[in-house]
C-alpha cells in the first residue's frame, strides 16, 4: 500500500535520509561527538533565527519550550502572595490561547489578555492599550504564524510595542521558523521557539528557544522556575556544549541531518519555495470557489505554511465527507481544532514538501468536491495551482 | 574503527531492530495507528510495571517524569502564602537529591529532608521519624535503584510507611524497572517512573509514569499543575488513546519495538539475566583487589544494574588513567558524579547487554590496571567474571 501523504501541519513527512540517521547507535551525552553535534546544531539554529542570543535546544515538544519561556519569567508568588508580573497574552487561535493557559498555571493573577477572535487579525491598537493599561507590562506573548487559523501575525509591530515599554516579547515561531522569513533580533524578539517536526522539516520531540540577555536577567530573579525546563540550567551547560538532562539522542541525529538539507537548499530559497506553496493552495483553493478562512487586516498576512480554508458547508459536504474522502484516497489534511472543528480543514505546506505533494493534495481534493458535487469538473484548481508551482523554477 | 561500548548507566547501546524501528516514515499523531502502537506500549509497560495504576509516557527524560510527579503533587502556594504539603525527601545519593532540588522550586518550605549520605544505606528508624514529625506527611519520594552509588533502596519498607501514615509514595524506578523485580503496587508505590534509555534498551527522550487514584485525586486540588507535564491532561488524552501534546514519535515506535525485544526474552529471564551480569562485574572487582563503593545494611541491596566501585587510589591509579584507558580501548564506563567524581567509577549492566559485553569490560579493565601495575596479570578478574557468567545457561 501507499504510503499516507502527510499535509497536517506536523509531524511532517520526513525525508529517507533524515529519517534514517536516526537508526545509528548511541553515543555517549557526555562525550565530545555529542558535544560537536549540539554546538553545530545550535550555530545552525541560530543562523536560521538570525539571532545573536542564547539558543538551546529541549528535548520537548514546542508546547514544552512555550512553557519554559513562561515558567522561567513569571515568577510564582510563593510566600509573597501575588505574581509580580504582567503577562499580556495577544491571542486570536488555539496557540495564542496555549500562551494564556501556561500563564495561568504560573500565575493567574498576572494574565492580562489582548484577545481576538478566531481567525480575526489582531489589532494593534487594542493590544497598545492592554499594554499601557498594565501596571507592570514583563511579558507579551504572541503566535508568530497561528497554525490554528492560517493567520500570519504581526511581529514586528508588536515587537516595537515591547520595546517602548521595557517588556519582554515571546513570540512562538513554531511554525514559522525554517519556512518563513524570521529574523528574530530584528523583529525584537526576546524569546522565539521553533518546533522539530514543522518547517525544519524532522521528526517531533524537539524544539528550540532563544533567549535575549534581558530575558535571562528577569530569569534570575526567579527562584521557582520550572527544573527539567530551567533555562539557566541550560546556559549553563551549553557551556561545556551539553544539555542538563540526557538529550533524545536520536532526534539529535535528525535534526543535525535536516538542518544539513535546509543548508544545502539555503534559506533564501526555502522560504521562496514555502511561499509558492502556500501560495499554490491559496490560489487552487480560491479557484474551486472555496474561502480561506482567516480575516486580514494592514498588518496580518495569510500564513505561508498552512492554509485553513472553510469547509462548503452550504454545498451540503461535511468535514467526514471531505476529510475521510482525501484519507481514503492516502492524503491527510488537517482539521478545524476545538470550535472550528467541522467549519474548516488546514492544508500544511511546511519542511521538504514540494510543488508534487501539493499538486496531488489538490488533484485529490477536486476528486472529493466533484464526488460530493460541490464542483463539476476536475483539473481547475489543479491547473491553478500548477501556474503558482511554475513560479518556482 | 570498532564501535565504542557504552557500559554507563543509560544511554545504553541500543539493539539494531530498535534502533532501525526509527527510520520508518511518520504517521497522523491523532490517527489509529498512533493509538494502537501507544495504547500498546501502554498495556505492555503496566504489565512490566505490575500495576493497575494509569500509565502515560511522556516526551521528555527521566527528570521530566521526576518533575511530573513533584509538579502535579505539590500544590503552589500561590496567594495563600505557605505550601500546603509535606514532601518527606529520602535521599542518599545523587538522584534522591535531585526529588528534593524539584521539590524546592514547587515549595521550599514544604520539603523536609530524610538525608543520608551518598553511599550510605538509608536507615528506616530516621525516615520514620521524619515523618512523624512532619505536620502532613502527604508525599515521600525516594529513589529505588540509585544510579549514583550503586545502591538498590528499600522499597517495600517505605512504602509500607506511606501506607501508615496515608502518604502518596513517589518512586523513582527510572534504572530498575526493566532490569530488576519492581512489583510497583505490590511495593505500594503511588507513582513509579521509568526512563526509555536504561533498562528497557531503547533510546533517550522517553519516560514512563504510573499513578495511583490516591495521587491523580491530589493533583486534582492542585490548579497550578505544570502544563507540559500535566498528568490529568495525560489522563484525559489517554481515553482517546492519544497524548496530550505531540509525542516523539520516532521514540515511540523505538520503544515499542524494544518492548516486543523484552516480550521475547521474557521478564523473569531479563531480571535473572541483570542480576547475573551485575554480580559477575561484582565478583570480577572483588577477585581484582577493587572495593565496592556502597555501604549496605539489613534492608539495602547492591544494585543489580549498576556497579560503582571504589577507583583504587592508593595504587596510584587516577579516574583519568583508569576510565580514559578504557575509553581509549573503546569501552566507556562512568565516573563518579560531582563529590564523587575522582573517587569511583561504574560500570552499567542495563538493557540488552549480554555476558560478552560485560567479559570485555572486564577484560579492558585488567590490561589498564595492569598498565598501571595495579594488578601483576591478567586474566583473574575475567576468569571471575566467566565462572559467574556460565550460571546464565
Amino acid at each position: 500500500m501507499e504510503e499516507e501523504l502527510l499535509m497536517i501541519p506536523g509531524p511532517v513527512p520526513v525525508i529517507p535520509r533524515i529519517r534514517e540517521a536516526m537508526s545509528r547507535p548511541m553515543i555517549h551525552h557526555r562525550g565530545d561527538e555529542f558535544a560537536e553535534i549540539y554546538e553545530g546544531i545550535v550555530e545552525n539554529l541560530k543562523n536560521i533565527f538570525q539571532t545573536k542570543n542564547d539558543l538551546f535546544v529541549l528535548s520537548g515538544s514546542g508546547t514544552c519550550a512555550m512553557e519554559a519561556a513562561i515558567g522561567n519569567l513569571i515568577q510564582r508568588s510563593n510566600g509573597r502572595g501575588r505574581t509580580e508580573m504582567a503577562c499580556i497574552t495577544v491571542t486570536n487561535g488555539k496557540f495564542g490561547e496555549r500562551f494564556k493557559e501556561i500563564a495561568e498555571r504560573y500565575g493567574e493573577d498576572a494574565v492580562t489578555p489582548a484577545h481576538f477572535e478566531w481567525g480575526q487579525p489582531i489589532e494593534l491598537e487594542r493590544v497598545k492599550e492592554a499594554v499601557e493599561n498594565s501596571p507592570r507590562p514583563k511579558v507579551i506573548t504572541m503566535v508568530h504564524n497561528e497554525t490554528s487559523t492560517g493567520i500570519l501575525n504581526p511581529a514586528k509591530d508588536v515587537g516595537n510595542l515591547a520595546k517602548k515599554h521595557d517588556a519582554v516579547f515571546v513570540l512562538d515561531c513554531i511554525t514559522s521558523i525554517g519556512g518563513d522569513e524570521v529574523p528574530v533580533d530584528q523583529l525584537g524578539v526576546d524569546i522565539a521557539i521553533v518546533g522539530s517536526q514543522k518547517c525544519l522539516g524532522t521528526p517531533p520531540g524537539l524544539s528550540a528557544i532563544s533567549i535575549s540577555d534581558k530575558a535571562l536577567d528577569l530569569m534570575r530573579e526567579n527562584p521557582s522556575r520550572p527544573f527539567y525546563m530551567d533555562l539557566l540550567a541550560y546556559k549553563k551547560s551549553l557551556e561545556k556544549r551539553q544539555t542538563p538532562y540526557t538529550p533524545a539522542l536520536p532526534l539529535f541525529f535528525a535534526l543535525r541531518e535536516a538542518l544539513e538539507v535546509i543548508s544545502e537548499e539555503g534559506m533564501e530559497r526555502r522560504i521562496k519555495r514555502h511561499r509558492i506553496l502556500s501560495k499554490a493552495v491559496r490560489a487552487a483553493a480560491t479557484r474551486l470557489g472555496l474561502s480561506l478562512f482567516p480575516k486580514l487586516n494592514e498588518v496580518s498576512a495569510y500564513s505561508n505554511t498552512v492554509t485553513a480554508i472553510n469547509l462548503p458547508l452550504a454545498n451540503g459536504i461535511t468535514d467526514e465527507q471531505l476529510r475521510g474522502g482525501m484519507r481514503k484516497r492516502g492524503v491527510i489534511v488537517a482539521g478545524g481544532q476545538e470550535k472550528l472543528k467541522g467549519k474548516i480543514f488546514r492544508i500544511a505546506t511546511m519542511g521538504n514538501i514540494t510543488g508534487r505533494e501539493v499538486l496531488r493534495t489538490i488533484e485529490v481534493l477536486e476528486e472529493v468536491l466533484l464526488e460530493n458535487k460541490v464542483i463539476e469538473e476536475e483539473g481547475i484548481g489543479s491547473g491553478e495551482a500548477k501556474k503558482v508551482l511554475s513560479t518556482m523554477l
